[in-house]
């Protein structure tokens, strides 16, 4: 909590907004200092938080409370420090932005040098972390996730250096307009400004988010999981001490406390995007505790239709591949449709059979339970993470749509046919983040989808959809460059928005450190 | 409220799905329905929603109530319909969706007719309104904006064919990557889905967003001040009678109720946008009570700085321009700043005579006040909305940049200066959503941007920012044609990884109906 006392209201009330970095703060806190001066205590605390009034009645940890008596508080008022950790997030990654494409690049490079060399180090942490899961008796799978193996750490540093290399992300023109006669205007990429990742077990996704914020020139939040606490401690360390001073350790905060997190998902004013990695739990927690918006997908129940056209050996090979490549992940299928001329044709049976011959658990609906004596799926938006799916016979390309848009999520859908009409019908008309055809859904990912590193997989509509790589992580601004243009009521000036091409040499000024 | 008996269950599990477009509700529904059974009354409502226990106990109309007598209760508990009318405008879109590109235009070119063809009729409904406001007692400058003027039908219809004559929006290739041999990529612009819009007073503003929702295939629900009631009914009656029946009225619904509305911000899982028109107090209400993204801005305090190697004559154009041309514009300018170099020069002087001449009120900072012997501004974030605005001394561009980010809410600043270097040096570290040099704030607007139609400005750093055309209603899906690739741990294939030309003809595919 942030107490002010008379002395110190003139710094806060500017400081305040230089934190939020939106403004608005200020009405408010003369309001609330002329009450605090007359010996009433106030609070300022944000009305769209569940149960802002009986929190801050309980006096519970909420807000800014004034008082020309606080200073004496402050005790036993101290808070988790989440603001101030976000606003000198978004201080020290304005000072990257200032840097030149170089001097950005050169950061990497220096942190893949501090993490070879603190190999050892960062190897016993992780034993250490790994000694104690095993005491707590984690599961084996979890252990997996939990441990750097030999090697790992040179592969990380590779992967920054791989980073490093990639084209200038900040400051790409996207378009080029001659509004008027000597005033053009640009819309380029730019930072989101902070980010907050929440992760679980893994700690070496911490060096890479790490790398893709420095990259995209945003300032990081990192939530591992306790399982990590002591991996996740002196990766940071190392990275942080390898940012050169003049943008400063706090460009990249790593967030220690569930209190804190707590209180960081409040900060919608000073933290540009949440991006959780880690269980369906987890993500519908955050997005249900935020309103900062969220980069990531609840669930997975991805379909792969077999349609009437469809080569059945293709077919057979696809839907084994999009279901037991890798069952846990939300890119596999969960339901496979299969058009109704080929239940007669024994091209079901087939395609079943298939599934069943490497493994797979068949559950049916009410149509195809009985068909084949199989258990009935629960229901249709069953996502099974295991090698278990649900089958299901439609009547055409449409009733397949239909049923996707009503029972999927949106993540990502396969057609298999050899009628192109039926494709592209299916390409068309399915509402998901990622639509296929005669490919198997486990394509739906950064990497196969070459965008190079992978921040997540979207399921909201706006911003980003489907696998997210760097641009995930920026916004655009509207640069616009003139000669003294006025608009007095658009009489002083002729429009004549032309398109112009954009220059390949200033695609990324950035480079050249203008 | 929806309720269910027995007989009704099934339906409503899979139902509810369908409505929300996004599943993760039927595991809820089987564990409600099995205390249902059991003559338990179970409400399943949104976690996000501030004080729901609080709400559901008090018996409020929140979320859906399972019981197995509920049907006998309905009665008392009818909802206000909200979301049976989002999921129906979901619906529509889909079914506008698959039309070709000409068919969506045709739509348009309809509407237009029926609004000119209903002119007459259009006029008195809004002359009623208009009655009934004076009679009330509306300020002047209300009634100016509920006026619909001589010729504006025609306007309004004009700019209708315009929209429609814009290139197809949807299914345009923004990148085509060959992933591997015969497995091509192609990331594609797609409707958002469902918007919902809310504005004040303007109905004029109605044809606007229904030409625009349309062009972009998305479903659409409106609210309008209680002002304008006549008006927008009679608009959206002409507008939803001219739909084809195989899209259906409910494409573009029109909230009668402030219930409705409230209801509505709570459907984050159907409604994709919500565009707030009107006064700052309305964006920061909205913005407060719904979980859904909002794409506008809550307060436009807009600077000039004037550097020291301004030409004093273009400076002086400038802000007086960025002042006085709209002053209630939320582009237009709240703060000048000037270089201290301009005190002893005398240009500090020439400014703010410029701007006094012009009838402008002058506020100053601790700084400058004294200096002109002005009233102090209450702060630095002020947006006066009229003829007035602060002065304010910095020492060089530095300082400009930091006062702005410290005071500004990064919707549009100008910089004006002859030289390059302290331009471009603003140009790339003011993190504001447009900057310009050497030109008025004022142009910060998407007709000048040559956006065609402006849906907003939008000063959120994600998805869209600045001011907004049709790609703000637009997201992207990823559609990938393949030839029967399958995964296998990345072993089975070889990833190519080229960027393919994006053939022009194929740049909107709808244009043929595919």
């Amino acid at each position: 909590m942030i107490l002010l006392s008379d002395r110190h209201l003139e710094t806060v009330t500017f400081g305040e907004k230089s934190r939020v970095g939106r403004g608005g703060m200020t009405a408010k806190l003369d309001a609330a200092w002329t009450s605090a001066e007359a010996g009433i205590p106030v609070v300022i605390a944000s009305g769209s938080r569940p149960n802002v009034l009986v929190e801050v009645v309980r006096g519970q940890n909420v807000g800014t409370l004034f008082h020309r008596d606080a200073p004496t508080w402050v005790n036993s008022l101290r808070k988790s420090g989440a603001r101030e950790m976000a606003v000198a997030a978004r201080t020290a990654s304005r000072k990257l932005q200032g840097m030149t494409s170089k001097e950005r690049t050169q950061i990497l490079y220096k942190i893949a040098e501090a993490l070879e060399a603190n190999e050892e180090a960062i190897l016993e942490e992780n034993e250490a972390d790994l000694r104690a899961a095993e005491t707590a008796g984690i599961a084996p799978a979890l252990l997996q996730r939990l441990k750097l193996k030999a090697g790992r750490i040179a592969q990380l540093a590779d992967g920054m250096r791989a980073i490093a290399a990639m084209t200038e992300p900040i400051g790409k023109i996207i378009s080029r307009t001659e509004l008027a006669e000597g005033l053009i205007l640009d819309k380029t990429t730019s930072p989101l400004g902070v980010l907050l990742i929440i992760f679980e077990s893994r700690p070496d996704v911490l060096p890479q988010i790490a790398a893709l914020a420095i990259r995209s020139g945003n300032g990081l939040l990192l939530k591992g999981g306790k399982e990590a606490v002591k991996s996740n401690s002196i990766l940071h360390k190392v990275i942080t001490e390898a940012l050169p001073a003049s943008v400063g350790p706090e460009l990249i905060g790593l967030v220690r406390t569930r209190d804190a997190i707590s209180d960081l998902l409040q900060l919608d004013d000073v933290i540009d995007l949440v991006i959780p990695r880690g269980s369906n739990q987890l993500v519908n927690h955050i997005k249900q505790n935020t309103k900062i918006p969220v980069l990531g997908h609840a669930d997975g129940v991805c379909h792969v239709f077999v349609d009437k056209d469809a080569d059945l050996r293709k077919a057979k090979k696809l839907v084994v591949d999009a279901k037991i490549d890798y069952p846990a992940a939300c890119n596999a299928m969960e339901t496979m449709l299969v058009h109704k001329d080929l239940v007669e044709s024994g091209g079901f049976q087939e395609l079943c059979d298939a599934l069943v011959a490497a493994g797979v658990v068949l559950n049916g609906s009410k149509k195809t339970a009985p068909l084949l004596n199989l258990p009935v799926a629960p229901n249709f938006h069953k996502e099974y993470g295991c090698n278990e799916c649900t089958v299901e016979i439609v009547d055409d390309v449409g009733a397949a749509i239909a049923h996707i848009h009503e029972f999927g999520s949106a993540h990502t859908d396969t057609i298999v046919t050899e009628n192109k009409e039926a494709a592209e019908y299916f390409l068309k008309n399915l509402d998901s983040a990622v639509v296929l055809h005669n490919a198997s859904t486990r394509f739906s990912d950064g990497y196969r989808f070459g965008l190079g590193a992978e921040v997540g997989v979207s399921t909201s509509r706006i911003h980003a959809r489907g696998p997210v790589g760097v641009e995930g992580l920026l916004t655009t601004r509207w640069l616009g460059r003139g000669t003294g243009q006025i608009v007095a009521k658009d009489k002083a000036i002729k429009y004549t928005h032309r398109q112009l091409p954009i220059p390949s040499s200033e695609a990324a000024p950035s480079e050249n450190g203008v």
